[in-house]
């Protein structure tokens, strides 16, 4: 049982019913999965979560399947089961084959075990790594 | 200061001696950076780390500039510096832009956000969700 | 299942008991809730938790309501589910709105996005963030 | 040293320079920390992430000072140093004293002590903490 | 349900086949965990993990019960209720007391505290702390 | 710089420096580590914090030297450099050996990579593991 109520469609304050018709239609489906139906509670901050995630997951310079797969790396290191699940099932729509699952795990995994040895062992940052990348304004162009 | 010295080369144990000239024709360059050689006091851990990350890492089904991407993105989530440090590098010099830079950021805070608001609310998991992939057997075939 | 027994009041160690009561005289419920009854296995573990609780969570100079909502906040980063159940309902009682478990939501998401794109892009702190407060000596007139 | 360089003014791109004059306006200073000067590197990162800074931190149902001491509380379980030392002066500027800090400190420790007892012990949820709040759709009416 | 599908010891492919016959044969059992059957799914993820448990846990200079009980403690800090209630398991079949895991807990709970209160006071590294061990190349000699 | 000052031997409050007094007597050693001068600015946290470590960290089942181990290993799971410093050198001080910590890196490294795909692939616990404990309340009769 979640915290807030899943919220049915009629059950919903017109704000919120409004994000989910713009979820439906960005995504082409009528299918609204239980974070946006809990969310639907906080009209604010159901509109905030959904404007924030159309933008940073919607067209870009990533592949859409790699976006989800970064996703699920996040999510995985965050212990968030309800992420790594909904999040697992987008990046297979979007295309991530099995052996790229698997690949992915690899490296979920073995970053988690690098990331603790460097930290454990406190192994300082070399100078070739520390300097600024110069031609970061670029972004400002795409 | 590092846990245990940095070692030079000519300061270590011959079975980390081998693993460090593994790396070098490997990485095929003479820089090896501080991570190696700190694990070099420790043969057997140096041994077996670099040898899951050179399998991990190495040629697959998943782009290598997603690899070092998908590595930064757990660095980040399990804030090791020196990680995030020497795969920014490596995903920089695979080729990685400044634009996908500032996506992988976006996402890696976005996935943050969201996982909170999952776990804090309780959210359940969809019963679409949850069913396990049938054909996951495949990677066998690769 | 838990790791030890949920026990039952009539199942405890004399020295588990006596917290157990404690807790009720307090709490002025007779209504003890799972995590005292797993860490009555312990009578030690059970003391000393109980006796820190009772004092950090005790009035002080923070509202008690306030109080719980930090707790939530830090479970929620910890993933922590029973915490998070046990202490939104703590501070339900204490008089938290829905509105403001939104705003905690909220901030929570946010702060966490924001955690990892400093961590991620290593930005340094600024130099007037960084000198040690110097009335702190003050607590101890309180 | 930063992932992207720190910006100063006269450096930005004209859409990152139009959101630091904003935090300028909002926050009724010259100062501009860090933080926004590197994201100043990325616009469309910046203009979001303020956007929803702007939002979540500005006026609402909480106190502003409690809202800071949430967001030092999510960065120290986070572990981010800038968050913590920028939230902690942005705190204690907002009315803060060292007592409160003191409690939150307190609260933040045994927080992250008991959110480990009972993942550790594996402690079930109580059905009494379980059930999702009746009025939870209120948030709507404010 | 899992990510990929509990295998049986007949639907697994041959390569995983062989890894779960060295599981069974080193740790002379016929039970074969759920962890071991959802990563048969991956032959090369199977190969290398096995690969590296079998190395990491097996005989050492630590006692194979204190080696299960740092397990533990990772786990817990980590989240993880699989490796938990695995490790915890395996503990007791090597021999941990009750006793003893109530010190485990009361060990991974004050050090959770004291991380956080050291993280969020910013306690900077006394000197006597910061030099590498003289002597750590020693390992290479065992 | 810490969050609030280190503070000096007459600089403290009464209460703080009854508690360093009890530090010194108990560890047999005039070296006030930073983590209890920078306390010593809450005499309240400073006497919580300091009788949980020596109740925890005192006499008990299990070995000093592990303990100080489990100790350093939550610490690194939890990215406190100031812990891993100083429990490490407690850990050396108490007779761990560099093969020993070598040993503890190795595993702390390993359960953060199966922690991890554990979670990812959302493995069942096994029926087997999950039972809680018949003996458990035997703790008391110690």
């Amino acid at each position: 049982m979640s915290v807030w109520p899943l919220l049915e469609d009629d059950e919903m304050p017109a704000r919120s019913a409004a994000v989910i018709d713009d979820i439906r239609a960005t995504r082409k489906t009528d299918f609204i999965n239980n974070f946006w139906r809990v969310l639907a509670n906080d009209p604010a901050l159901l509109e905030r979560t959904w404007a924030s995630l159309k933008d940073v997951m919607g067209p870009g310079v990533l592949d859409p399947k790699v976006k989800e797969m970064l996703y699920v790396a996040v999510s995985i290191a965050n212990s968030c089961e309800y992420c790594i699940r909904s999040h697992t099932a987008a990046a297979r729509a979007k295309g991530m084959s099995e052996a790229e699952l698997g690949e992915l795990m690899a490296i979920v995994g073995m970053a988690s075990e690098t990331n603790r040895l460097a930290i454990g062992l406190q192994v300082p940052v070399d100078a070739a790594f520390g300097v600024p990348f110069a031609g970061a304004r670029e972004p400002d162009a795409g």
